[in-house]
């Protein structure tokens, strides 16, 4: 029998972040079939759950069976036609994917930059749909993971609406750490992961879409390039029990893991989205008083509470400072990433994860480990 | 606290099949990084065992960050650029969504068709090669979960090789409760999932892809359409750990399925490869001596051993029957597919649930429920 089981880690990176036992516990209940009436009554109870969470009342939300790149690339394929033109906002990796995956999709980007570290003016999107009337949706990440940039989302739909476009919003990072709403804000699309600030492990991304995002899929001319992420064949078996008909089967939905984010989401619930911010709010600004006293100075000009980008000291060592927390601590903290690699760290503080225990834990673990 | 916790079933459908508490064990470890290196060991070590179950030594060989259909659709978007010609077999309904995925890549799709519940001639497939000497790809479909056909493998790559074709087959209901061998057959690349005679809950797609395979995506003009199943960006992150270089971060992988497939895959091994097929075999004979003697008919000419697809009888109440087995012996067997809704039920013996007490007990409570 193989006994082999992981050492346990505290999770303080850009995700996954630490999941509580209760999800653990959930996840290895007895797996049901996708189509028994129990399993039914759990994804109903999951997708209004998400609705909660997201702040909508989007009938369409629901998990896709992927990761939170899934998501991203659920959103693009469902949203966008081949010769579309499109307005990317790039201050970051994950900017930089979006528009990769809607150029596969066949769009044509406009891309709106910022240094990396930095948020984009939303004056500098309206002046780039100004000049561009044919564009017909806006990307923009909510929560860079790259750079720890908290972008403001709030007045941008008024924006893009009134050029006749649709805004599609990256909560990846922030989705039950931060903020997000989604009906208030005028969102038509958005994605996030189960790993981040909702405290499940990584392997759904739930996504939402509103009406805006429904009619441009019911006017496409051709089929979405992605069977598996196709949203008018998975609205049939998702939304099936909304809507009154037979549930069409699509594909096996990942059973044990809907259990898991059913639990995780239940979790949020009961503390409460409010205090749930607040929250990560709170060990944010601890977190942030510990470093700059110790000299560490954040990248990003508007942080992230969720995830907290820091220049790497003059003298440090990058890997053997993160070998050392790892090995002497049980702490995992995020390498840079993209042009950031050996620049920066990155300490995330997302959903179980965000507690005074952890943040007095990785300062004092820091202290020692730089001699500061 | 949420305490809801689902009611076992005995899952004798189309899949999910029972997971053993092995299995459900290994699923709940403790979440790690992706980039941990605890975890990347028990990737390489998931990707070696699953090497050994597909009797293959294809370095690329991983598990999708999906379900079934993502490993096909991953296997489609890598190997399939616009315009190229490709034969697929339809004979149910996983062969026609293979068509649907590949036409969805912008393939010119031949198709060879057989009656639902038929084999595929390989005589048919050489025709259609013979008159069409453009075309790059023939897939097929080892186990048609639709209908319960076992369609014969072997012998023909070298058809589909002596055309300069390569030879994709679909193992989703075969993989761990069937003869797979993917070299010796000379597949070139091949998809199957977790939550069939694996015995691991649905969410990941085991995935090989073999050397003609890797040269046709290394001739790619275009990218792949798919960034999430984007093989040439995954293997930077799966083949690493072999090839010696460092490993690139693409997404992050579903950590706790993972933890699961590998378990399961202990399970396989310890049990034997041959072991496992015969064990599938001789409760398949010991399950259709039983359903024939009652009276009940198969419906395909060449049945799978891991999935029997039976009519219904005459006069017999299709969901009624199917609801008492689920309620009063809690009980799941599969509905009819496609053509055959209404006309097949569809008993599952797979993995852990392949057993002559599964058989003894299906046997029995549908006799009781049929009155037979």
């Amino acid at each position: 029998m193989n006994t082999q089981f992981p050492h346990e880690r505290i999770l303080m990176g850009p995700g996954p972040s630490p999941v509580p036992q209760r999800v653990l516990r959930a996840l290895s209940a007895p797996t049901l079939g996708h189509l028994d009436p129990q399993y039914l009554a759990i994804m109903d109870e999951t997708c209004e759950m998400l609705r909660q969470v997201m702040r909508t009342r989007n009938p369409l939300t629901f998990p896709v069976s992927g990761t939170g790149m899934a998501g991203m690339e659920c959103v693009a394929v469902n949203l966008v036609e081949p010769g579309d033109e499109v307005v990317v906002c790039v201050n970051g990796v994950f900017g930089g994917r979006m528009k990769d995956v809607m150029e596969r999709c066949g769009a044509t980007v406009h891309v709106v930059e910022a240094p990396w570290g930095e948020t984009i003016p939303h004056d500098k999107i309206a002046g780039v749909l100004a000049r561009n009337p044919g564009v017909r949706l806006v990307g923009i990440v909510h929560a860079e993971t790259s750079t720890g940039a908290h972008q403001p989302i709030e007045g941008l739909a008024e924006i893009v609406h009134a050029k006749g476009a649709m805004l599609v919003v990256d909560a990846v990072t922030s989705l039950g750490g931060h903020d997000v709403r989604v009906d208030d804000w005028g969102i038509d699309a958005l994605y996030s992961g189960t790993q981040k600030c909702l405290g499940c492990p990584p392997g759904l991304s739930p996504v939402t879409m509103g009406e805006r995002a429904l009619a441009r899929l019911d006017a496409r001319k051709t089929k979405p390039q992605s069977w598996y992420l196709d949203v008018t064949l998975l609205r049939k078996y998702y939304l099936a029990g909304g809507g009154g008909g037979a549930r069409v089967y699509h594909h096996t939905a990942p059973i044990n893991m809907t259990y898991a984010l059913r639990e995780a989401l239940a979790i949020v619930l009961e503390e409460g989205l409010d205090a749930r911010v607040a929250r990560h709010a709170a060990v944010h600004q601890r977190l942030r008083a510990g470093l700059e006293q110790m000299g560490l100075r954040y990248i990003p000009s508007h942080s992230l509470h969720t995830l907290n980008c820091i220049s790497i000291p003059e003298g440090a060592d990058d890997a053997g400072t993160r070998r050392r927390l790892l090995e002497e601590y049980g702490i995992e903290i995020g390498a840079g990433l993209g042009v950031m690699a050996g620049k920066a760290w990155r300490i995330g503080l997302m959903g179980h994860g965000a507690t005074v225990r952890n943040v007095d834990l990785v300062l004092a673990a820091l202290r020692a480990v730089l001699g500061r």
